[in-house]
């Protein structure tokens, strides 16, 4: 099962500025250019939240992944029931074995950074979207939030856009290969 | 006057390990690919260290900047005399309007990354070429030392390479342009 990761950060690795805000995403919006997201969005079967993540999304005048199975994982806090979602009490690896055997191909790590952050530490992310913005944030939420190993990556491939987004695709190296 | 910074991260914006280790930047390493280093070195006439950079750099076997005039910058530290260095006392701003006086077109900001950040806040490191190496960190020393404000950058150029790094060029915009 392929877990992807797609996000975008400023070139210093920072995915939001400490408060959470993205305004700052706003200086890379080109009229139609959607940088990959809606074929990513179409390919992917599955929508994996942690629970503040969930909870903004219920903020947004409407749910955002409407037609997706989307699972909010939450090893212990309460989370608010919807039809739109699955509640797992699951580790990262129980839920990624559940899916892979219920077929599932390809799932999207929304976030947040420490879920993605725990799927990462335990080798399970292995699909790298990251949309690069021109600028330095300085400070914010970083890409990784701590501890961790080196993770070696395959690039599979850069894309850079006219308004200076550089786009980068990795997966990780197969186990053993 | 063009002050750059070259240098390498992994893709999670980290510089170097927590104890300033390099030793995962051995993973780009591919014969002679200099990864543009030397035709950029040649390019620049003047090398700025912060102290604790330059006390690094004389455990080395050989002095690395032979031949290349070189300001060790430190406001109140005792910096180690050497005829391969000039002391600067002054601050970043001050340092700039002096060697722009001197004619000095390009510098190589090397560090440390306190330094770097001084520069960036003051709005003088306005040329960035930055290495990502295709590798996740997980923890380190960040690109950004925290603090600072949002810096929109120009994206001049991507090349990949084939180890799968990818150096990314840009320049911070003109004022007022």
């Amino acid at each position: 099962m392929e877990i992807s990761y797609f996000v975008a950060m400023s070139l210093d690795g920072f995915i939001a500025e400490e408060d959470g805000g993205i305004d700052w995403l706003s200086m890379v919006a080109m009229g139609d250019e959607d940088y990959g997201y809606n074929a990513f969005y179409a390919g992917v079967e599955l929508i994996i939240l942690g629970r503040l993540t969930y909870e903004q999304a219920l903020t947004f005048p409407e749910w955002p992944y409407s037609g997706k199975r989307t699972i909010v994982m939450s090893r212990g806090g309460r989370v608010k029931p919807s039809p739109d979602i699955e509640i797992s009490r699951e580790s990262p690896e129980q839920l990624a074995v559940r899916l892979a055997g219920e077929g599932v191909k390809k799932a999207w790590m929304v976030g947040g950074g420490k879920l993605a952050g725990a799927f990462r530490q335990a080798g399970l992310l292995n699909d790298f979207v990251i949309s690069i913005i021109p600028a330095l944030l300085g400070a914010g939420i970083p890409l990784s939030p701590g501890g961790g190993r080196l993770e070696p990556l395959t690039l599979l491939d850069v894309e850079r856009f006219r308004s200076g987004l550089v786009q980068l695709h990795y997966k990780l190296p197969a186990a053993g290969g």
